[in-house]
């Protein structure tokens, strides 16, 4: 049973993401529909990007990943289809996939042939007219080749990445959760090779932490701490609350590890 | 397999989808089953009417679509099963099926066969009592002819239509989506008969537009434009921003297409 | 095919939710997903407890539940496995499933063979780390046995029930839905013991209703009213609105039915 996951902007007030998996379903009725999230920020491409990469890799191989989030429908920006190898990913061109071209071998494909997409194209919704048809006809197995043409001048997205200063591994917040916390660019594997052996300390706002916690009821319920999130990425967040609340602080706020020399 | 969508005002905060769900899949496990929405603000049995048209014909033959705005539930409000040359619609007796009623022809049947409903009726929650088992034992082959009684007095609901007034085709925003784009009740097809091959002008609150955009980057980020909606209705928009913000608009403003004379 | 619900805190906005079902369909991608919320309250156990004894029963025998608010993630908390005559839950050891401890002879398994967990178990995400794998392995026919091993010193949650004071059963507000209506833990069968067949009213704030409403529709729009809830607790509601708004009523609110003696 093929698998198609859906991200978008489209919030679930709407029927859009339901007309999405109609077109889909019409195509092929036996597939399993999952829904990433339709909450991203209207138009926030970011945000998508970085959601998309927490995710997708945990899904069987073959899996057809379908991100729309796309300010630019109805202009030239164009549809794609992206192989790897593991996984299809369908989505415009305006640098959605950043992080997938940033992590994966990928083969590009520009959708340029309309006899797989909706007979009427508006333009407003190609996620109905051009991306979810694709989807259908990619899960009964069409190729790459049937549905497009390979292009390699695709759009890249700049991606914010910590800064080595001195003593001093500079990041930021990239994205915050639900539960409010801050989730920063500083993996883990940066941050082990950055620091080795010696002490740190971690500076957000005017907050000074000293350690990374093991859990969240590691400190006292509304305190702030450090934590390695699910993705290997560093979080703040506050045990029992909101980080995000506590901090008032927001996406691209700065976050500094410093290291002690002595 | 078949294919069942859930359109109703129930929200997402409570189980009251999941438990419709399980009593479907306790009759039929193996439906295909598919939100439309679940945001439909409470009571509004309009927007239901709206979101159900927009999305009810991009579903394979045979889909069932069930929806369910209900403030009358426990009374006398019949439950209603209609059928259509490619879809069965089960819902309540109080319009919500009204564009379903005006865009297709229907056989109406008055579920009468508690036979088909779980056990205890409850008097809050029908569409887990009647609704949902109806249509996991539709989607079982069950008859409509089994599930009830063929009537002809269904309720209808008042639906605002433009108005031509002398060279003015004067509609309404009847809904606003996620994004905050302004939706009116002006056809394309409408708009073209009107119009002819003049010129016009759109004007909604103290905007005047002079064209229709071909999308949403053809003017400056935070311009008001007028776009052709997917479901080919006139919508007014912000580009890369919410029209419904933007121009302090609500259901029920009016837009007025001005016909040039010379 | 395999029934799997999810209960969760982690709200709709990140993709959590969808790794989880990621997670499981990479072990078995013909499982029929079912979300019963993922908008409980962070961190509120008690509201998931609630919400999950109102929707369990209604799905097909074999279904297994997995509920994950876990504000101990990390911590010593063990992962549980819980067995009853008709379903399987899969939830944290933290009161979650109280009210199935309350409802169903129960054996509970400490899962405790990483072996089908996955290979790496982060400290802020066991909802896909240990419970969506287990989940799934689970719907392959695994056993409790092979999963885990019996306990019998699970956490168990207080939880507030209605106490009898002369002519007084004085409950409380314990869930508020969507549409505002406050659900008591005023049960039909406890009120119909204790009343009879005396007369009563119910006083919550400072309304005093005389009589329980057949239904929404039978008082005034903007009325409050009295109405058995669809798990057949007492619940109040007003016509046409919200009661929550109205009353300005928050969970914990005291309600008091007075038995007449006259």
């Amino acid at each position: 049973m093929s698998i198609i996951t859906l991200i978008t902007d489209f919030g679930l007030e709407d029927a859009y993401v339901g007309i999405m998996k109609g077109v889909i379903l019409n195509i092929n009725p036996h597939v399993q529909l999952v829904d990433l999230t339709h909450k991203i920020r209207p138009q926030s491409v970011k945000e998508a990007s970085f959601l998309l990469r927490s995710a997708y890799g945990f899904f069987p191989k073959g899996t057809i990943h379908v991100a729309v989030v796309d300010p630019g429908v109805g202009s030239e920006r164009r549809p794609l289809l992206v192989k790897t190898p593991s996984f299809f990913f369908i989505a415009p061109d305006n640098g959605i996939l950043e992080l997938i071209y940033q992590t994966e071998p990928v083969q590009v494909f520009h959708l340029n042939n309309p006899k797989y997409f909706l007979p009427e194209i508006s333009v407003t919704f190609h996620a109905r007219d051009v991306f979810a048809p694709i989807a259908g006809y990619l899960s009964l197995g069409k190729t790459c080749e049937e549905l497009g043409i390979e292009v390699y001048d695709y759009q890249r997205l700049e991606w914010p990445l910590p800064k080595v200063e001195g003593n001093f591994l500079k990041g930021e917040v990239i994205y915050i959760d639900h539960f409010g916390n801050l989730i920063t660019n500083i993996s883990k594997h940066q941050f082990q090779n950055f620091i080795g052996n010696k002490g740190f300390s971690v500076k957000i706002k005017n907050i000074v932490l000293k350690n990374i916690a093991p859990h969240y009821l590691a400190v006292l319920p509304g305190e702030i701490l450090a934590i390695w999130g699910s993705s290997e990425y560093l979080e703040i967040a506050q045990s029992m609350g909101s980080a995000k609340h506590k901090l008032k602080a927001n996406i691209g706020e700065k976050i500094e590890i410093k290291k002690e020399t002595k």
